[in-house]
């Protein structure tokens, strides 16, 4: 949904720690949106504001524990506040720590639901009140394979994302007809982080070949999903190297 | 996987407030076995207990809080103390509960999954870790439609169904290679329960007609389930009426 | 469903030239079923139909090409007029070849679905006419993980799977409030055969350790579900040994 | 995957009788494809190829029945040799004729997977053996709802589309590695066609509320899924209106 209003329009990602959400928020700023960006401590957001800001975009970092209820609706609060409307919202924080379920602890597991799905259903949540009287919006969740099937060891992440995925689908029914288009991307395969590269070195040694995926290229299917007509919408698509086993 | 051993079996189900968990302890003690039930209260318990005592089997209730992991650990070392080792687990605790997504408060989303999910969690990782010592069990989850899809008003009951359903695969493939039987059990319709037939007694008139699931023959499928010999073990089925609308 | 009727009951077992189709066929003999057997050619039949009756069980070969209307029909009419109503149709015919997408014909590609799909229309829809009249029956067919997803050098057998369970599928809604139980049954690893043991002898050697399918086995499910109650239906389960990977 | 190549390049659209195929041949048009566009009979393709032609795009229309081999293989040869190497596949080709079990013919069950699913593994096929050698391509399938679940009175249908599913995921996982993007798009709703307009008049009635999909906006899609870069490439996506019930 494109608007030709000369207001200014908020896209907010939550989770802009990771290449990814930074990306996104990248991508929308380019094309005029103000892009507030949340992580847990502020500091750190600080590369990624003065990136944006340096290409010629608005962009504003905001720490805010993603978990807490109140922090978050003092977030949407503040950033409705003093930017506008939020147009888009992106909720992009993952937890991927696989575990025995024999070792998993009771801490971990519900640590990764909380940070995994808890948040989302608290960001999204926000979100939906506001649009839902504006009758527009977009609320974008990055979704993982797991969020498909279960696996061995990964019992926590695989439910904190089936999780995930059962809260979008679900507001992609009920607020699909009040205007709201809910969308949940699965990235099936390594992205080109730091992470990637010093843990899976070998894994990364593809990138030469295009084997991992680029944060730009997936922020760019964020940007059009914002901007399918409401009569096409997608719910839901997968990406991933096409030298990808699957 | 029978046993022809004389050593006493446990069948520990957990959540046997309903009749589904009530009917699954019966038909295990009716197989001999012992069964172990739980809610959180115990005195609500003990009708089940007397029934299953009067027909000539073994039944002991356990008031415990399947969420927390301290009750839940001392749950387990009891009755393999008290009974011998538990053969059989059974999660069955749901907590449909709708509420639009707009409306819906971070305590109930959190109630929902640490109830339908969280428990399912904690128990089964105590019931694993003995099971695999020993190298034999089954563990079997209740699941519902809202583990395969999310829907309108429903995103917390899906989303802890669905991550029940990601914790079960997730476990039958870790677990079994280590000859432990993990299934899922996707109940799809109203059962025969008090519930029903006062909150929906269109629904519940049905009954005559066969329009509703008994919940012995629910129970019917746990108990063949556990018996499936190895070489051929069912992670998941479905079960909803003939007449139901899917 | 099961009958108390003195009626002779007809189980009807299209395929039966594997392991899995006989060992279906002795089971409902071993409950009084007149099993029909069919595969192309009679003659091989035979062992089959001897091997029941030397058990005390009725069993009646009947050559027949699954793939072809008029033959299909005729076999209904003449085992009805012969034997009775036909209680339960079980269709068994699978087509495993694989194949690169770049080399596979077009012959072979329509002989894999014709195999493999069309004869199971053909015979399902023979069956569930005279079933509805009865307003009584089972219709069951055998699946693979085929059905389910796609693989490299699989795209006929997928498509001829995929589409067989969509029959499946699509009887089981359209029928089931007829009183027509329809499952499909996904076998999901090798199965203990002359196939695999000559063919794949490492996988078979996994045999000493439960690690194949064993048809008698396979074959206790199908007799389930033709008794689950119909208050409590199952439409889909998943077979396959407990050290599988999936 | 863009090309900087001035060589022309073409986009061959299987099935360009309805508002789709023609809105995606106008598409690719638009961006300097070469257009060839088949249905059975040409002179029903002439106002596509006018109508590209006079927004100054190239387009050659071309009698092909789909579901001939010879005549398939025939079409790719000659297209190739006009106008120059295949780089866009799209199949297009559907056949919605619901029909209960009980009264579908096999003769339409056949015709309905000729023509949805034979077809497109003729298409695919003869694409596929050309782009592998050149190590480029894309090869787009239009799906149904009915691709993912089987309904009463949509055996045909589903069949057909739930085995054009599985072949371009079998055909994905072989050619992705090869560098050729296979992609399936569900498309879940009515389309803004002379059809639903005429035979179902209030369905229609919602295009003034974009409740019906715009063939432009099915479109769109294509051209992206084409576009997009192959360290991050999509499957599968869905398209739905914004008020569609699913």
């Amino acid at each position: 949904m494109s608007s030709t209003s000369s207001q200014p329009k908020v896209a907010l990602v939550i989770g802009a720690g990771d290449s990814t959400g930074g990306a996104i928020a990248k991508r929308f700023a380019k094309e005029g949106f103000i892009a507030c960006v949340t992580r847990r401590s502020a500091d750190k957001l600080q590369p990624l504001v003065d990136s944006i800001r340096a290409e010629g975009g608005q962009a504003f970092g905001y720490a805010s524990d993603a978990r807490k209820e109140e922090d978050v609706a003092a977030l949407f609060e503040q950033i409705e506040a003093e930017h506008g409307p939020i147009e888009v919202l992106v909720f992009n924080i993952g937890a991927n720590v696989p575990c025995s379920i024999l070792d998993e602890t009771a801490r971990k597991y519900f640590k990764i639901w909380e940070m995994a799905c808890l948040s989302g259903f608290l960001n999204a949540q926000q979100a939906a009140r506001r649009m839902v009287k504006r009758e527009r919006g977009t609320i974008l969740f990055t979704g993982a394979t797991a969020a498909l099937r279960g696996a061995s060891h990964f019992a926590a992440f695989a439910g904190a994302k089936h999780a995930l995925r059962a809260l979008a689908q679900s507001m992609a029914r009920e607020l699909g007809p009040k205007n709201i288009h809910v969308a949940h991307v699965v990235v099936d395969g390594a992205i080109d982080t730091d992470f990637i590269r010093t843990s899976f070195p070998e894994r990364y040694a593809l990138k030469d070949q295009d084997g991992i995926l680029n944060p730009e290229h997936i922020a760019e299917n964020y940007w059009y999903l914002h901007n399918q007509p409401r009569d096409a919408w997608t719910f839901e698509l997968d990406l991933r190297p096409y030298m990808e086993r699957w």
